[in-house]
């Protein structure tokens, strides 16, 4: 049994056999979401793990099925955390993921420094919005997707703090703010070591960005295979069908 | 009729009806120059472009058959300087193209500052070797591919000097260094705008990244869709196939 309120309904991840609460009018989660938790290196056995902006946790929720680890989940929005403790609980799942209302920015004074082995995030996208669009944007999509409570410099400070020495941060983001994204990394002692984009057909740009930086690597990048999303039939490609429905080659 | 030295031939370059004196023991083009000259921002009638690090004229003369702008090419080793010399005479472009043996570094002193539209480069790849590994090297082919007599911070100071406020740098180089050089890139006030990533292969790394960038430009930046050398039955793409041959779809 799980509680519902307003419109949220309980969807399936088919993939990792596992369920989601989710809101049309507070938060669903995106593609962008997915492809971090099946990018992000995890610890197979141990390790702790901790991901910011966790929306309604669909991060955590994927990354169970590839880590033993604790997870552990932030989320500003008390809407938002309350959904996700519920898929939490719905799952089963209390003993292995755990979420936490608050500020990413007060998290290392929470946890300490150095505490994670992996830490990830999909942050709001877009530059600080002018006053006068918020008021026809809905609050919570507002927050998750606008620089509004937290700012890039914000999350990359915050990962680098959080992590340990060695420890790995993934991040996904739009293609656009790669430069600023590396830049600060580096500021953060955090060195990029893979980067993949994401297309959403053959000769269309890139629209996503998957990054993972080591705290304290050395200069050495890989650039993954491209992701592309749909087929010149606008259908999900094998790749992504996998990944969203877990069916076989 | 033209000179050939020692094992030099003339080769074809298909796509463009021209032809160019290479040397296999000496310095042969790759795959790599011929990229950056398609994807090199180009002026179709006038302005000024220069090509570094430009080796046999491989990249100035593929630019000739896509602007009618003036084309200046330089070279530190003499002998490449004079392969090129004679294949812009034996294809009648002595009056668009002109070669000028020396080091870059000097060029800002020569030329002056903010003289070039558009300033191309397709640098030496690998950071400075140990001396014992020179031994073993072909010296041509070691100073083309090695940081011996320039680094990458020459190339990009060398080219935000060199180019106009607003003008272009396109550069090639392996998707490794993508880090540093967007780094070095905004220290010398040139904004990434353009990205491309070469993959040998679906489901394989990158292993040339295409970059332009605007001196003084604003924050924008464009992930190219990707390219791709063979198909699955390791022959040219059609797009490969169209750059090297000029094969019609």
């Amino acid at each position: 049994m799980v509680e519902l309120i307003g419109d949220e309904r309980l969807d399936y991840l088919l993939a990792e056999d596992l369920r989601i609460i989710q809101s049309p009018t507070v938060f669903s989660f995106s593609l962008d979401a997915v492809l971090l938790s099946r990018f992000a290196y995890m610890p197979v056995k141990n390790g702790k793990v901790l991901d910011l902006c966790t929306g309604n946790g669909i991060v955590p929720l994927i990354l169970s099925t590839r880590t033993k680890g604790e997870i552990t989940g932030v989320e500003i929005q008390e809407r938002l955390y309350h959904m996700a403790v519920r898929s939490i609980q719905y799952n089963k799942l209390e003993n292995q993921i755990h979420m936490i209302h608050g500020d990413l920015k007060d998290m290392p004074k929470k946890f300490g420094n150095n505490k994670f082995d992996v830490v990830t995030c999909n942050p709001p996208y877009f530059a600080t919005t002018p006053q006068k669009d918020m008021q026809n944007i809905n609050e919570h999509f507002a927050i998750a997707r606008h620089e509004i409570l937290c700012t890039l410099d914000d999350v990359i400070k915050t990962c680098s703090k959080l992590v340990n020495q060695g420890g790995k941060i993934a991040l996904v983001h739009r293609p656009g703010r790669l430069i600023d994204i590396v830049e600060l990394m580096r500021k953060y002692d955090i060195e990029p070591k893979r980067i993949q984009f994401v297309y959403p057909k053959q000769g269309k740009e890139a629209n996503i960005l998957l990054i993972e930086g080591i705290r304290g690597g050395r200069s050495d990048l890989k650039l993954l295979p491209p992701i592309f999303v749909y087929n010149e039939d606008n259908e999900y490609t094998s790749e992504i069908r996998k990944i969203l429905y877990g069916e076989k080659d």
